[in-house]
């Protein structure tokens, strides 16, 4: 984390405590967000972008934390699918990250980091604290909310929760309630960042980060994201740098040695706290326990927002059959809603690449 | 490992260094079996049974080191698919294991266990040690080898390897190459075991073992284990003994509760280098490579032998397609095989569990 330390982060302080699900409210809270492009004088154009799980307000342009492009830049720029030219693009990092906004490793009242006194929250809470930024900005409609993976499933919050803030939501590869599996494997990753010495029970802010932990939580979630068949064609049996196995434990095979990479290289950007809640958050997200056990219920109030949602063939984190639950739920209640399946062999990452298909639904949708 | 020292496992030592396909060779292998049903006086009735990852010898009757049923004890046993009334059974513990068999924790030349100075085994050196195991029992043919899983690898390559040493060959939930995706969840698992503190680069015999790493590795093993839909119908999204989400870091879900405990019991009776080395066996797994680059030619020998190949729809771990391409290998050779995808919800998992058309599928086979 030391790398981020330096960054001046762009924010906002909510001047409300923010009321959270678990009962709490958290005071003081800051938002972290960039803008692409103008806001157009009656404010019509702004589209907020939701991002992922370990994803930042750094949609497009250069990450200054990471000094790499944006993580959508392909989809978010002057003439791209979601065009800085015509609309004014906001993204935000999520509370419970450590991009910025108000997370475990925030100072906390008593003057030190809050670590596991930072409420669990919601995927409804991260929604919340953006809706009050948005207040903040003085925006109260958005043409577009826009997100992939947990970033969809905020889209979908917003839709179910605050209906009345966007014309349309554009929900990509993510799901209106994390499975068995889902959880399964998040509970993995905090197993491993848990079982990490370092860990100390989340007050290790003065100390050495429990990175071998995250790294291993890192490398599984990976996993999860891609296909087997992408991996296969990625890297199938293919050795690192050597002619023959070593009969050893050296990473021998590539997908071994890029894995390691993933999972090292992801802790330098991340906190190991804010992983364990953003996780916690995705686990307990079913929108339609939330409205009383009925999906259908949750969009009630979003009969006049238009839906595009996208699942990619190849992702076996948030399927196909995820998706259709919530397209059948928007039929239910009359909401106009287009539903495409893509074919795409990257796996669940499929919205991150480079998928041509993609771009023309999201450029079509956005008008 | 405590509950393992005072098991007087039955065994025998190899009378002949094992070589192994690291060029290494093994002295004084020890292999710990057991037998189930009598031996024919022509001896045309024994059956080897080959055991998967984690498991061990015990394949029927009451397992000594846990006090529970053998593993297979729904397979194998009096009147049973495999009916020890007809066929002498036979079960061995795999070289590099932990329980009897010579492995990472055994005594090693220098008075103190090999740990990570034990040797790299390949699943043909595991085949290996059970056929110089058969030498000394005096069986020089087999009715039929039989396994699922890492069972399955060694029953195809005893096919591949010792053509003449058995009439049957049956193999299920298996495939005759680890896949990229195989690889990077067994070395998720391998990083999680290094990364305990406790684990000592392997010399963590005198001290405390590296129990959370193992624990964690063992999490995501048996998340692939099961199926999604399997998940879902065994726990869904039922809490664990609570009314509501607690907005903490207990285990909040049913599947939370279940994956710690796996975790946790497994390190009871497993131990974490033996892990490391079994699970890089099955990634250096590649019959095709093994004999010049073509699965054909790794049968070319075994065409009078009988195949029965079996995979389960739910089964991601193994897949139907795996397994298809051992079909046209055999195909390819002119041996005789039937293949048949069952149904079954339970993942990979399926062949240890209930599932009635196996059994008519095991018994039939075996004549």
């Amino acid at each position: 984390m030391a790398t981020t330390t330096a960054i001046d982060f762009r924010t906002l302080v909510l001047d409300q405590p923010l009321p959270l699900d678990s009962g709490r409210e958290l005071a003081g809270v800051e938002v972290a967000y960039e803008t692409f492009g103008e806001l157009a004088a009656d404010k019509s154009n702004a589209v907020l972008v939701f991002h992922a799980l370990t994803g930042d307000q750094f949609v497009a342009g250069t990450n200054p934390v990471t000094g790499k492009p944006g993580w959508w830049e392909r989809m978010v720029g002057p003439g791209k699918p979601i065009d800085t030219n015509r609309f004014h693009v906001i993204c935000a990092n999520v509370i419970g990250s450590c991009l910025g906004s108000t997370g475990p490793a925030s100072m906390g009242p008593g003057g030190k980091p809050y670590a596991m006194d930072f409420p669990v929250i919601t995927i409804r809470d991260m929604v919340r604290a953006q809706m009050a930024m948005l207040d903040a900005l003085g925006i109260e409609r958005l043409h577009a909310v826009v997100g992939g993976s947990m970033g969809g499933m905020q889209a979908l919050s917003c839709a179910a929760n605050f209906p009345e803030r966007t014309d349309r939501v554009l929900a990509i590869a993510t799901t209106a309630r994390h499975s068995a599996q889902n959880i399964a494997f998040h509970e993995m990753g905090r197993q491993a960042i848990m079982a990490d010495p370092n860990w100390q029970g989340g007050d290790y802010y003065d100390g050495e980060a429990p990175t071998k932990g995250l790294a291993v939580a890192r490398m599984a979630a990976h996993i999860t994201y891609l296909s087997e068949e992408g991996l296969t064609a990625k890297f199938g049996r293919r050795l690192q740098d050597r002619e023959a196995k070593s009969f050893g434990f050296d990473a021998d095979f590539q997908v071994e040695s890029y894995l390691r990479y993933q999972g090292i290289s992801f802790t330098d950007r991340f906190d190991a706290n804010s992983y364990l809640y953003i996780t916690r958050a995705m686990d307990y997200f079913d929108l339609a326990e939330e409205h009383g056990g009925l999906l259908a219920d949750a969009f009630r109030g979003a009969k006049d927002t238009r839906f595009c949602l996208v699942s990619f063939d190849t992702d076996w984190l948030y399927t196909t059959a995820d998706m259709r639950e919530v397209v059948h739920a928007l039929n239910a209640v009359a909401a106009p809603v287009s539903f495409v399946e893509l074919s795409a062999p990257y796996g669940h990452d499929s919205f991150l690449l480079d998928v041509p298909a993609l771009d023309r639904v999201v450029e079509g949708f956005l008008g």
